[in-house]
């Protein structure tokens, strides 16, 4: 296990001149990533055909890789499994609560929240019926919206615009008190700082794979569930690969053995491909080191940016225990200040109405490059370099 | 437009020594894919980086693709979008589709259906209630069975063991009659036979990609929504990227415009990448001469061995009208047979509990594939060389 970083910055493919602070909407490419997929396509997909199920092991890949997932977010072995995309396994861990808890009808969640989890919330409320709803709180407020009328918490541990991180453990066993479960979402926080789910109490937990894990464009999500659920969670999104016995083709639905359930149709074994060698590097690391590194380079990134650009308000908490791997920052004019950045290497993004947010990921991350971020971001404000025509035109995606 | 598939042969990367009749359940490798998948890790991922969504147009490839898959399906530009896998598709179109007919509980499917289709149905209907249930019978009795409490006929065209083609427009006639609407799966339609999901009066049609579509394992499923239903129909998977407006990232969901609500979650951006590079070969051909040239691959291999193997019962229509692209036959030691055949060289696949299955894919195979594949059958049958324990061992996947 490597406390020295700059061993594993080595192993991605960063392009020159750039200082990527957005390894948490998109990682970078592992480099040993881009020979896995090559083998995988030539020699795999290429070579056995369709014998690549079993000869290749594509078939078991998403519980294999699932588990090294696991040992990152505190999961017990054999309890976690990949598959389809977040937004998907949100939908699947929130039906199998709600069925769980038959007599409540409230979904709880707040207003961090990333927005497609509200959306499959509400989604799956409206297919359910009109007696179940979508509660959304502040972030501040869930603790005390915690009643007998909740049946699912759904809660993202780390906000994706503040990086406010939640109480997982406080606030799971608040939702047990009351008679709820808890599904905890990790988008922000698999790979960006130790999670326990298992300590913690989650009784569903989903997440993504392509932002602090690196596994590319589109990569596979992963759901868990604790073991106590694990036979008896129904698995709403039934398809055949969570089925008893895929391969004997019976007309009816059987779930399959814990986990394995929750897998709905062909795996994407290019995407999972790509993942497995970013977790290649994971394998190397401790995540209570990688959070070590994460606090010292955010408090050196709030303290630099705060005195050098007193314009920029911090949005992002200043409690250790309540901040994620991220640093935002507020202004009016986010969207033109991120482009002028981007324009000069400094690579973060925008989320609306006015947070510019800055990812810190010390696989590849290390204090010159805060160092560095912080002048060009001070440049680009002294200078209100971003107050020209060519910042402010709004692309669709950013 | 090409008719000699000796150029599309070439296109392919095939294994020596092999012939290859499972391009129905994994397509082989388009040797561009392999150059097109390394390009968009190391160039796009690699070196964009998170402006790889707008730069390298990963955002709009689902629709982009979509339209090109439409062309083979007969489906207006606009109207057909990519992502997830064949089973979540096939839930959002029935979900929908129930919706849209809300007096009637009743999906009509049959028993020659894929399971995971039957699965997903059941699923669905437990999630909305008692009142809903999935209704399945014999292939030969789905349109006598079409009466006014049926909601959605949901029906793969292309049975996945025999090879039966349903006729979409006579039942998809049948099912608008009685008041209910026609949901098509094309797994095994698309890529094999023209498909006219417009003039057959399709209401939705979904399919996959890696089976006669070539793009790899775990390619991503495709959706049709009739024009018709396009701006009414309710996703009830309701992620952020079928959001009317995904980076505005309100708390409430309004669905997108048209086809492109029925979006979901992150892209796969590798995936698509291969099945784009296939979808290059597609440009080049007509489906009506690949239908011209499957029948007669489909019409040698029947008589060529029916003629060498009695043993072999046909299990797939010699009308051409209700016959896709495979031909399948059954034999109590279906397993142990095609173990053996695959030792020799010929690839096919086995679907319990007798069916001995072979693709015919005209981009790559041709009458001197069938040929040989023939007389490797006669031998293994003549000679009874399945007979042999390790042949009959069951391997997990097939």
């Amino acid at each position: 296990m490597t406390r020295d970083f700059s061993d594993t910055r080595a192993l991605f493919d960063l392009p020159e001149g750039v200082i990527y602070l957005d390894g948490n909407s998109l990682g970078p490419l592992p480099k040993a990533a881009a020979a896995r997929v090559a083998r995988t396509v030539t020699e795999e997909w290429g070579q056995m055909l369709i014998t690549g199920w079993n000869k290749a092991g594509w078939m078991e890949q998403p519980s294999k890789t699932g588990d090294r997932i696991g040992r990152l977010i505190g999961a017990e072995p054999g309890h976690v499994v990949m598959g389809d995309t977040l937004s998907i396994k949100v939908y699947q861990a929130l039906a199998s609560a709600l069925e769980m808890n038959p007599t409540r009808r409230v979904i709880l969640s707040d207003s961090g929240n990333f927005p497609s989890d509200l959306y499959m919330a509400e989604g799956l409320c409206r297919t359910l019926g009109p007696d179940y709803s979508l509660k959304t709180v502040a972030p501040e407020q869930v603790l005390e919206a915690l009643d007998d009328t909740v049946a699912v918490m759904m809660i993202t541990e780390v906000d994706y615009r503040t990086g406010r991180r939640h109480d997982m453990a406080a606030l799971t066993a608040r939702a047990h008190e009351v008679g709820a479960l808890a599904v905890w979402d990790l988008a922000h926080s698999a790979g960006a700082l130790p999670v326990e789910v298992a300590k913690g109490g989650a009784d569903f937990a989903v997440g993504c794979t392509y932002k602090y894990l690196n596994s590319g464009p589109g990569g596979p999500a992963f759901i868990y569930v604790a073991p106590r659920h694990a036979e008896t969670a129904r698995p709403a999104l039934s398809g055949w690969l969570g089925h008893e016995a895929p391969f004997a083709f019976d007309l009816d639905y059987r779930p399959g053995h814990g986990i394995e359930r929750m897998r709905v149709g062909t795996p994407p074994v290019l995407q999972l491909a790509a993942l497995d060698a970013s977790l290649d590097i994971w394998d190397k690391v401790e995540m209570a080191n990688i959070r070590e590194a994460s606090l010292a380079l955010t408090d050196r990134f709030i303290a630099g940016v705060e005195a050098a650009c007193p314009g920029l308000e911090l949005a992002t908490p200043r409690d250790h225990a309540m901040r994620g791997s991220q640093v935002s920052f507020r202004h009016p004019e986010g969207y033109a200040i991120m482009q002028a950045l981007i324009a000069r290497g400094v690579i973060g993004d925008f989320r609306a109405p006015d947070i510019l947010r800055f990812g810190f990921t010390p696989l590849f991350i290390n204090g010159e490059d805060v160092d560095k971020a912080i002048a060009i971001i001070k440049d680009v404000m002294d200078g209100a370099l971003w107050d020209r025509p060519e910042y402010k035109t709004r692309a669709r995606v950013t």
